[in-house]
């Protein structure tokens, strides 16, 4: 009988996978245990719901960007590009649990919202670095147009304005304009 | 007798509004009734569920933001800096239902996971900009690192070191650095 991390580890690696390809919505409990050959009390041994389960997916994202924060606070003289790129390796690493979760939400999906914003910020990148963009130039695109969303949305209160002027410029500037 | 397009306009307001205070999970077709003294029926008669109403409230941007992109596609020579310009403003002008959505997504919530975002980009944002930024500097963090993650989710086959090499440089121009 295998030890009980082994299986824990098991059930995580066979959630994770289903999650990614039908959904967490449409993932049952019933489901993973059956992809494992365990019993379903086997299963709620280890996990009660399947939000027990989201949550241990999640669980090392969060773990990790708590750590590289207190580390980079930690030492207060890191240059800001050694900041940035630890942001990025952090992001990255962990894109996996994101990517899902953002499929997973029912309301935006339905509306097709997610699909639309994507859609759009891919007419603005033609528009802006020609039908082929190379790499550097796509993410720069995302990078510019994303970050401008994000903006509007972590600001609403301020003077919009300024805030226009701080947006556009900043945007500008990541698109290396 | 209010005109049918009356009594629409004032359902859909109010279901914004009890949607922005109380959250969507959180409001039944009856609060919405009850708030404007109409009964069920009446409410059922233009919007038959939850759904049909977030629908409504969010078409104005499906709609607006098409309208924007075709209107930008149609004028080929559009400086960037207008196309940008152009996207804020869209963006600025929808933010209320985008924020509503977001913050309505129950397992993002229930982990803490926006706040928790949320908190390390104004941590890391402390660290870039000093603790008492600028407006200008906040809105450039946020453009920078908010477009950075999404650089992570939207390439997530790209081989990782050309990308890595974009995103930094990128968010480093957004900083104005």
């Amino acid at each position: 009988m295998p030890k009980t991390s082994d299986t824990k580890q098991r059930i995580l690696d066979a959630a994770r996978d289903l999650f990614a390809t039908q959904g967490v919505q449409r993932t049952s409990l019933q489901d993973i245990a059956d992809r494992l050959g365990i019993t379903k009390p086997a299963l709620y041994y280890h996990f009660p719901s399947r939000d027990d389960l989201v949550r241990s997916i999640i669980q090392p994202l969060l773990d990790d960007g708590e750590k590289f924060l207190l580390d980079v606070e930690a030492r207060g003289d890191l240059p800001v590009r050694e900041l940035i790129e630890g942001f990025f390796d952090f992001n990255y690493r962990h894109r996996a649990p994101v990517i899902m979760l953002l499929a997973e939400m029912p309301t935006l999906a339905d509306l097709g919202l997610i699909d639309r914003v994507l859609g759009w910020r891919k007419r603005l990148t033609d528009l802006i670095c020609g039908p082929e963009p190379t790499l550097e130039q796509a993410a720069r695109a995302v990078l510019a147009l994303g970050g401008l969303q994000d903006v509007c949305m972590q600001f609403p209160d301020a003077p919009v304005e300024d805030l226009r002027a701080a947006a556009v410029a900043g945007a500008l500037d990541a698109l290396g304009r």
